[in-house]
């Protein structure tokens, strides 16, 4: 059976400005590949509702999982939560909940649960929340779309907070080898190789190095046979290949 | 007049996989605002090429350019090429231009120009072609889509070919100002200017920096006196702002 799919979300001028560096898709490509679901598509779109509202829903029909980060925050610039909300066409208010953890979470440092704040307990009707234990302000499930923060350190906490409810697939075994020497050398053996082992991945990544060539292969499947069976095909035409 | 709109499509497996950090995003965001042309959207596919042709179809519709990275090097996952030439319902093949630049380039390196190697001078019809001063195979421009390697120095140095020949709208004037405060105390003052100043896009970014939070706001606009006359009326609401 295939694997369950995902696609990504990202949301943010600061991404498309060149300001911030997204860190959030590469973390989340790592960790879903560990849960065996595959990473079909990711998207950065700007602080634009009609934007983020039809991204939402093109991702969320065609895949089964969508991640989104950014725009959970206070300040007029956060939109994510009611766009989440058009696109699922549901209401959204300030929910007792949330609203409860936050007012414990501020009661306790002293600190007031003004207007902006509140913002953060807007939950589309239908959510269920997601656990933020760094800043408290939750995320939440809508459908099939995890609404996270765009501040990595808490896109990372609320994401082991999903995780574990989502089924993965069989895991995907992977293994890279490094040949010296530059695509344009292998790409026959290895255009055959991957014509041969359909089971398997066939990847092909070049890189320069002190200004010589030289290409990572990436072999991935959820067979370990014919993971090895490709392995050795590959180990007949490039002796000179090493694990990475 | 409005700036001039892009998008970029990153096209791999291994981007979604988490096996390799893409690194191009960042940076065409980076050259594209002190070009002065907006940014408005960024996908991610893997080496599909159903999906990379309705991808570049639905950017290349939308916006006024279109920047690709990945899938033109001489190995069976190199399927970007064929895959625009559809997009834009063209035949490809083999060009002369193309081919004489790799025979050369092979020749006095004294490597074979195999078949592997010439799939790099597979340029859709009606193309331009973009230099490579790095490692000579080109990339090209077909319509509003400049196609252009994975690889971040190659990527980096046919972006450069390619940006001169752009026309660029009002250079986008930016200020940030740091302030060690959370965004939830911030907000309301902070969400006011943002309506006052129309014309100016005021961006709010928490951080979380040795286990405080603190936010930094970016002012960007193209009209000098209205980002000076924004600047204004954030230093009377938070005088401890600091440029960053």
């Amino acid at each position: 059976m295939a694997n369950p799919t995902a696609a990504m979300l990202v949301i943010g001028d600061e991404i498309l400005s060149g300001r911030t560096r997204d860190a959030n898709l590469a973390h989340l490509a790592g960790r879903l590949t560990l849960a065996a679901i595959d990473l079909k598509e990711a998207r950065v779109v700007a602080d634009d509702h009609r934007d983020i509202v039809s991204a939402v829903r093109a991702l969320s029909t065609r895949w089964d999982h969508v991640f989104t980060s950014g725009g959970i925050g206070p300040t007029h610039d956060d939109i994510t939560a009611d766009a989440i909300a058009e696109a699922f066409e549901t209401t959204i208010d300030i929910r007792a909940d949330a609203r409860e953890l936050l007012a414990a979470f501020f009661r306790k440092s002293g600190v007031a649960l003004n207007a902006a704040r509140l913002r953060m307990a807007r939950i589309p009707d239908g959510a269920t929340l997601i656990d933020n234990p760094v800043s408290v302000a939750p995320g939440f499930t809508l459908g099939n779309v995890h609404v996270m923060a765009g501040v990595p350190a808490i896109f990372q906490a609320m994401l082991e907070s999903v995780l574990p409810s989502l089924e993965g697939g069989a895991p995907i075994l992977s293994r890279t080898l490094r040949v010296d020497r530059p695509e344009g050398e292998i790409a026959d053996p290895l255009g055959q190789i991957a014509r041969q082992f359909a089971d398997v991945s066939v990847g092909s990544y070049p890189f320069v190095r002190q200004g010589r060539f030289g290409s990572n292969i990436v072999f991935r499947s959820s067979d370990e046979t014919a993971l090895g069976a490709a392995l050795d095909a590959f180990a007949v035409h490039f002796p000179d290949g090493h694990e990475q």
